[in-house]
């Protein structure tokens, strides 16, 4: 089983990546980010997003009940219905689904982030957290039934309430319970990067156990994607792929081991 | 087993019919709409629904890609993830799916609307048409391990691609597969009105012989809603209930005869 992961970057050719995927004997399942179209709607609705910096010097998406709004539009509704539609276009009998449906990806509420507000500490509370585990019931019975699965977020949360995520952490939750052999990372860039700058400094192979120290040399969102990947193996992947999504063939292109190969 | 129908205005109080729908003993499907949603999204997005009029005097939504994107964020989106959550939030284990979706509802593309421009006739071709069947065996999988669909639109055509249609005309399509023994549609009108001017004038009962008479009756798509109703008799309806989804409890009030009864 391959779970392939198609980030939300503009640049992503998702109908490349399907019209590969339509030619995969192995049962797979596809995970969608949507972060540019949800930036650009929230833009465009004149709500821009609101960046969170914690005490600590973290940086998150202030996720109020109107940024869930615009992330159901963006994430469950544009993206998600365009992606299951050219599924379907290439004989792939897709089925969307967010974390709340069927309660697919379970997670926990995050109880607040320590901000500094007019130099005072202060708590805020938003809809995000953590995916915990996901339905494999119903993830198993669709495929099954000849269903590919197609989730993104939101996830739900211990009241039922929608909440943000990391898709790559919905990505963990997925392996720890489906254990897929292979996971295909679709990014906008060709791979892990030495120099996050130059995209001709793609490292071909990294070593699971060398995922570590790969970790400290990353910055931002490389870093946390690093610390998820290396979950996986926990998970009992034996390889993941982290491959450009903006080729002609980006899935086939992964397979024949174009990008970065950590297994 | 029972077929609930939401209407799409804005007034319509979601909460409340979720609330009563968790009570029930009895197997029910959703299918809603969205409609003040999206007019709401399309407007302030700065690309406003268009109304085409066609040679004949019927009007239509004019469904181009962008208002499938819309239609995408507002219907599978925004409102269908909420209601799903909603659902979760009572008890109630919902699954929210487009017409897309594991090819849930299938339809035939319109071939063209024939309108007056610049005094001359052309045909207009948008993303619209008419559903056809249903994937019963989708549905029932998923009902029979416990799940409550929650349906709206697009649906898709012939050619796979999505396609805007009306929400009573998806209800005539389930209930040709499905044969429910009752259907409720929640209006922002407390029942069927012999004058639509004045909401005192509900009409308590119809004979399901005598609806053809009352669509001739009835205006616009007070019309239409009529004429997709008279269907669901040929598909072995016992009682379909037009009622207020405005009240504190919607789903109850309507079981209990408040409203239009058509039997």
């Amino acid at each position: 089983m391959i779970i392939v992961k198609i980030g939300g970057g503009s640049r992503i050719n998702v109908k490349g990546i399907v019209i590969d995927l339509a030619t995969l004997d192995e049962r797979f399942i596809i995970v969608h980010g949507a972060n540019a179209l949800r930036d650009k709607l929230a833009e465009d609705l004149g709500q821009p997003k609101q960046v969170l910096t914690s005490v600590k010097g973290y940086t998150s998406v202030y996720s109020d009940e109107k940024l869930i709004d615009v992330m159901m539009m963006a994430y469950a509704g544009l993206r998600n219905k365009r992606i299951v539609e050219l599924c379907q276009q290439n004989g792939i009998n897709a089925v969307g689904l967010t974390g709340l449906d069927g309660k697919t990806v379970l997670g926990r509420r995050n109880k607040g982030i320590r901000v500094y507000q007019n130099q005072k500490q202060k708590i805020i509370r938003d809809f995000s957290g953590k995916p915990q585990s996901i339905n494999k019931g119903l993830l198993t019975l669709l495929m099954e039934n000849g269903y590919v699965p197609v989730i993104t977020v939101p996830i739900i949360d211990e009241q039922n309430c929608a909440i943000n995520t990391e898709n790559d952490d919905v990505v963990r939750v997925l392996q720890a319970a489906l254990n897929a052999d292979t996971i295909i990372n679709l990014i906008e860039a060709p791979g892990f990067l030495e120099d996050a700058e130059d995209e001709d400094s793609v490292i071909g192979a990294i070593s699971a156990g060398d995922l570590e120290n790969r970790e400290a040399q990353a910055d931002g969102r490389m870093k946390r994607k690093m610390m998820a990947i290396r979950k996986l193996f926990e998970y009992r992947a034996s390889r993941v792929i982290i491959a450009d999504g903006r080729g002609d063939h980006p899935v086939a292109d992964a397979l024949q081991g174009k990008g970065t190969v950590i297994q």
